[in-house]
C-alpha cells in the first residue's frame, strides 16, 4: 500500500493552511462553502482516507466501533450485525466484533481489555445473566458512547433500540385467542432479561383482556435453545391440565416444542397451537410451518448504528429509545 | 478508563531498562529466563495491555485482524467466525469484521479502504465471482499476511484452510449409491468457485468408480440459496428422464429442493433421495430430515486464525494448506 495521504498533502496541493483543511473536513461554521468543496474534491482525488491515520490528529476519531453480543450463530444476531455493517460501511467505520458466548464473565473481560483509546463507540446486546452493568457505565463515563440493542440494561441511561416485545407478544397471544385457543401456555426465556419480562407481560395482558385464566403451571422459564423448547413442551405435556396452545419467547424454542410434540403424537394446530417470535428462516422449514412475530432484526442493526454515530458526532446528543414494531405472520402451526 | 500502562511503567517498577522490558515481552534470545518471568509477572500485575497503545512502539503490532467474508447470516460462516473469535480472544486479538454481501465490487472497495497500517493480518473467504484476486496479492506484497478459508483463490500462494470438498462429495454420492440410487443428479454452486469444482469432481468420480452414467442434463449450476435449490429441483422434475437422487452442493439448496419436491407430491427418500453438504441445524428441522456431509466450520475458523497468527509472529513462515475432513451424517432423506 502506498504512503498514506494526510491533510498536509491536501493543504499543499491547494496552497491553503492545514488548519483550514482540517476545519473544512469537519464542516465547521467558519469555512466558506467554496473552500469546503475544493477541499472535499481534492481529498477525493487523492483518495484521502480519514480512518487511515490522519483523523487521529484532526479529531481523535479512530473510525472503529465495537459490537459486543452473545452469539453470531443465530439468525437474529447475524441479521442485526448485517444491518450494523451496512451503515458502518457507508460511513467508513470499522466493526470490531466481540462474542461473549452469553457469559457475563467473558463480557466483563472483554470490556476490561477494550482498547478504548482506539474506539469511537460501542454497540451492545448484554448477556443473559448480566444484571450488574457497572462495567458499561464506566465505559460511558470515560467518554465512549454506547448504544444497546435487543438485550438492554434498564439501569443505564443511553440510547437503546429494541423491537416492540410487549406488543409483539400481545399480538401473538391475541392471534391464538382469535383462532379459538383458550388454554394458553408460555415458554419464556431467562427471567432476568428485560425483553423476557416484556414478552411475558404482553402474554399476561392479552389473557387478561380476553378474560382467560392464567395458570402458573403453564408458564415455564428456561433458555433460548431448541432443546430448551423441547424440554419445556414435554413438561407441559405431563401436566394433568394440558394447555391447547403455546406462545414461545422465540422461534428456536417454538420449533423445539413443535418437533417434540409432533414426536409425541400431538397434532400441531388441531390439538396444540404454537406461535413463536423472531421469524427465523427455520420457521418456514419446519413442518407444519410456524406462525410467529417477525422481528425487524436488520433494521434494529441499522438504527442502532445510526444512533451511535449521532452520539459520536455530537457529544451532547440526548439519548433516544427506539422501539420498532414486529409483524404477525400467520402460518400452519396455528391452524385448527 | 485509567491511564494506559506502558512498558516504561514496568521498567520503572522493576528498576531495569525499557529496552530490556521490550525484549523480554518479545521473548528475544538475549533476555534470561528469570528477567523475562519478572517482567511478565509485573506486566500482569499492572494489567499491561500490549494492544492498548504501547505495542505500536515495541513491535508495530496493532493486535487487529480483519475478517472478510460474503455473509454472516448463514450457519456455516457464523460458525467459522465463532471459531476465529475463540482463538483471537484467547490471544488478545481483535476481529474487525467486513461483509462483502458476496459482491466483488464491495470486496475490492473494502480492500482499497483497509486501514492496513492498523492491521496485523487478514482472514478471507472470497466472494462468489471474485476471479481477479490482484487486490489480495497487493495486501500480501505490502507485508500484511492473509489466510484464506473455505472460498480460496487458486492463484495466490499463502496459507489456506478448507474442508475436504472432493472427498466429502465423493462420500455423499457413494452413500446414495450404497442406498440403491442409480440416477444421480447434482445441483451445484457457481462454476467459478474452486470448492464448487471440487464437489462436482467428487460427484463425477464417485459415479465413474461405480460405472454409473453421467447425464449432463442432471448437472445444474446456480446460486447457494434455498430458492436456487427449489428452482434447480423443479428443472430436474420437468425432464423426460428423471433422476432418482440429488446431491446438492450445500444444505440450503438441498432443503429448497426437498421442500419443492415434497410440494410436487414426490416422496422424499422412496422416490427421490437427497443429500446436502454443511450440516446446517436446519437439516434436522426439515421433514424428512436431511442426510448431509458435516463440515467442520468452527474448526476451520480456529485453524485459520491459528495459522494467521503464525504468519504474523514469523514473517518467513511457510504457507500451509490445511484440509479438514467432513463426516457423513445419514438421516431420513436418503432412506428408500
Amino acid at each position: 500500500m502506498s504512503r498514506f495521504i494526510t491533510i498536509k498533502d491536501i493543504a499543499r496541493k491547494l496552497d491553503i493552511s492545514v488548519s483550514t483543511v482540517s476545519r473544512a473536513l469537519r464542516d465547521t461554521y467558519d469555512v466558506n462553502r467554496e473552500t469546503r468543496e475544493k477541499v472535499l474534491a481534492m481529498a477525493n482525488a487523492l483518495n484521502y482516507r480519514p480512518n487511515f491515520n490522519a483523523t487521529g490528529l484532526v479529531n481523535r476519531s479512530s473510525h472503529n466501533l465495537a459490537v459486543i453480543l452473545p452469539f453470531v450463530t443465530n439468525y437474529y444476531f447475524s441479521a442485526v450485525i448485517t444491518g450494523i455493517q451496512e451503515v458502518a460501511y457507508q460511513q467508513d467505520y470499522n466493526i470490531i466484533l466481540h462474542i461473549t458466548n452469553d457469559s457475563p464473565e467473558r463480557e466483563r473481560a472483554i470490556i476490561k481489555n477494550l482498547a478504548a483509546s482506539n474506539l469511537d463507540g460501542l454497540l451492545v446486546a448484554i448477556s443473559s445473566d448480566a444484571d450488574a452493568c457497572a462495567h458499561f457505565q464506566q465505559v460511558i463515563d470515560s467518554g465512549v458512547p454506547i448504544v444497546f440493542f435487543d438485550r438492554v440494561p434498564d439501569a443505564i441511561k443511553t440510547s437503546k433500540v429494541m423491537q416492540d416485545d410487549y406488543n409483539g407478544a400481545f399480538d401473538a397471544v391475541e392471534h391464538l385467542i382469535g383462532r379459538g385457543y383458550q388454554k394458553i401456555a408460555h415458554i419464556g426465556g431467562p427471567q432476568g432479561l428485560g425483553f423476557t419480562r416484556k414478552r411475558k407481560k404482553g402474554f399476561l395482558d392479552a389473557l387478561a383482556k380476553h378474560g382467560l385464566p392464567v395458570n402458573e403451571e403453564w408458564i415455564i422459564h428456561s433458555g433460548f435453545s431448541r432443546e430448551d423448547g423441547e424440554a419445556d413442551a414435554l413438561k407441559l405435556l405431563k401436566q394433568k391440565k394440558r394447555p391447547d396452545a403455546i406462545f414461545a419467547a422465540n422461534d428456536r424454542k417454538a420449533i423445539g416444542a413443535l418437533m417434540a410434540l409432533k414426536k409425541s403424537g400431538i397434532k400441531i394446530g388441531a390439538q396444540m397451537g404454537i406461535i413463536g417470535f423472531t421469524n427465523d428462516p427455520a420457521s418456514t422449514i419446519v413442518s407444519p410451518t410456524l406462525s410467529t412475530i417477525a422481528e425487524p432484526a436488520f433494521e434494529i442493526g441499522k438504527r442502532s448504528c445510526e444512533l451511535l454515530l449521532k452520539h459520536i458526532s455530537k457529544r451532547n446528543f440526548i439519548p433516544e429509545e427506539v422501539i420498532l414494531p414486529g409483524t404477525l405472520i400467520e402460518r400452519e402451526s396455528t391452524l385448527r
